[in-house]
């Protein structure tokens, strides 16, 4: 017999919220639907035998280290090849100011155990990535959004709300940004306003997170320094990954900080999971130190830009006149504004069952629960065809249902 | 110019303790010093030539799965293949009753994260797993140690505790034990023992958290039957792990447990790490499902039966009266007791530097800060050679520093 115990759930699992982007996930796997939903690097980049050379490889060198418990901050040797690796952008941080984590979100995790309290505040960009909106709610912080424009997020707006913030009493631990070709948005935020931005925190006195998982991707024009190139008095966090540049099935991720909160961060990943496999890790370093890594990123970019370029085409060719999309210069997904009237949620059901296409809906982005309006479109995992079919379905439900009057977005 | 900026950390973060174990462990990197201070399986048992091969295998045959993000939940074929493997110990779950970890430690970790509110109370056993301790602690909570004899928890003393606690209005959310070759003691519990905790876990309204890494390891005697096993109303949550009986180096550990308990567990971790590498877990699934993970657990529990012998036997050879220990019937530790007056906290510098050996002092196994005169050895890692060499050592420092008169233990 099974008795109700749901009254044990703690307060932070009372307000978690199942992940939508998880939950689309599980439509893809239906025959027939073109989903833009997910966030999946194409499989057709994976280095199967490269890896397949590589694993051999370290399990005929070092067995013994590979398949043992490794230290918590993570394999020696990786955090090595990684510091080699952000030092090509500028980012100078020694191997001690490395951890390597399951993923970012992982560093997102630990970044809101070591800094994180209820009732903190907290500055994202208007929209900003769903599963770090996900995990700060999860501490029951209070967030507040600045919106975006073309350049990234306006600094100008987040200088008025520092301002109107300090002025009640209020000030915000963190300033989290996703600068390059952003989770939704695809924007790439301009070299001046990084400046700003850590001019900013400078002066409001405030920590900043930069989540950069698409840098490598950039399709054209000039890398504007990552913020933490920029920094000058350690207070820029940063998080980075391996899942869009060698492959998400291994989990490797990474934090770079200053050393006392890498030595915090280890301390709180100790009672995570104590530490991540060592046989991944093993694999990682290896592929960064045969130069494998560097040598795959153009083609992967490559076949991105030329996936962009198919859905940007689509959109023009297909969408009626009142819908607007960025041009991201690079990264995996594109938005896309809906005249205000729409909503993309109550779109998702027809644009499945009667159109089989799926995109994960703009409202989970914002953390006040805005842009209803909008929708993100991913472009790396669908093929051409099914980007282009994909998008001439989604344009035909919004004719359908766009109403007759409609406010320019 | 870095700034000072550790007024960030959250409240949590203050609390957090870097654990012994990690912290010793870099102990056993020195030459020269035998140590028994970690807790890591024996090398030579790592299935090496197996993996390599499963690995190719599994990149030839599903390289766009094993390398691509998984579901949260965890290889669908691998949690398949656990319920296979508890259902050798009668426990009783279906696939959606599992959820794959990154190690038991994370397993802690969700559990903590969906049931765990600052103030609220434990029970643990005394001594008990010091990373657990440490995954509590920082969670604020309570914890209330109930003693062990060599039957396991006294469930005599845990029905006073709980009547005692249940008369000044207060109930624990959760009983945690590890009943089997306990981490730190080695000791068993009893299947009467088992079966009171349960009826008094119902009487009292508690959860249960049962964790066992080490019950394939069985040198000898009738295996009880695992406390999940013998659960009819759904409040026990079950941690195991493939750490000793596979390798540590992939990380594959579960929590088995009701339904809704799993979903929950599933949203924490969405939030947490979004999904361990789906990699390592195709690895896993494959190895189960070669049934070569069943076929090496009796050479690893009779490789280390010899080692716990001759660490058994040197220590009734060397050890001077006054000392007792326990006699653990499998797994990787045993526990030592030295005559009260003693500190193995203040023998640990002197073991060290003076006689080249390392244990785990006991006072980090209790949740009160007791059991000062204890310690923990491992006998899975070391040599045989090693463990009589390391045990002549520490027994030679133990006569040394021994006071004249002692209380007996």
């Amino acid at each position: 017999m099974m008795v109700d115990l749901t009254e044990f759930y703690s307060a932070s699992a009372r307000v978690m919220s199942r992940s939508l982007i998880r939950e689309l996930l599980k439509l893809t796997r239906r025959g027939g639907i073109i989903s833009f939903a997910g966030g999946l690097p194409d499989p057709s980049t994976f280095p199967v035998a490269e890896l397949k050379a590589i694993t051999t490889q370290v399990l005929d060198r070092e067995p013994h280290m590979a398949l043992q418990y490794g230290p918590t901050e993570g394999d020696a040797r990786l955090r090595e090849e990684l510091v080699r690796w952000m030092a090509k952008d500028g980012i100078r941080v020694t191997r001690d100011q490395v951890l390597i984590t399951s993923g970012s979100q992982q560093g997102l995790d630990v970044i809101g155990r070591v800094f994180l309290d209820p009732g903190d505040l907290i500055v994202v960009e208007r929209p900003s990535y769903m599963a770090a909106l996900q995990v700060f709610r999860m501490h029951r912080v209070e967030m507040v959004g600045v919106a975006q424009d073309d350049d990234g997020m306006r600094v100008d707006l987040l200088e008025t709300t520092l301002a109107g913030l300090a002025a009640a009493g209020k000030r915000p631990k963190i300033i989290y940004v996703v600068p390059d070709f952003q989770n939704p948005s695809g924007v790439t935020m301009s070299e001046s306003r990084r400046r700003r931005l850590l001019a900013l925190a400078r002066e409001y006195r405030t920590l900043v997170v930069e989540d950069n998982p698409y840098r490598e991707l950039r399709f054209e024009g000039e890398a504007p320094p990552p913020v933490a190139a920029l920094d000058e008095d350690g207070r820029v966090i940063y998080l980075s990954t391996f899942s869009k540049t060698l492959c998400p099935g291994l989990r490797i991720a990474w934090v770079a900080a200053r050393d006392e909160f890498i030595q915090q961060f280890v301390t709180a990943k100790q009672g995570m999971d104590l530490c991540c496999p060592a046989f991944t890790q093993a694999i990682a370093a290896e592929f960064c130190a045969s130069g494998a890594i560097y040598a795959r990123v153009p083609a992967i970019a490559a076949l991105y830009r030329r996936k962009r370029d198919a859905m940007l085409g689509s959109l023009e060719r297909e969408m009626p006149p009142g819908v607007t999309w960025t041009h991201p210069r690079g990264g995996l997904f594109l938005w896309v504004r809906l005249p205000e009237e729409m909503d993309s949620e109550q779109l998702l059901r027809p644009a499945i069952e009667e159109e089989g296409v799926a995109y994960v809906v703009g409202s989970g982005f914002h953390a006040d629960g805005g842009g209803k309006n909008t929708m993100r479109l991913n472009f790396s995992y669908p093929s051409e065809k099914e980007i282009e079919e994909g998008i001439r379905r989604l344009a035909n439900l919004v004719k359908k249902r766009m109403p007759k009057e409609v406010t320019p977005t």
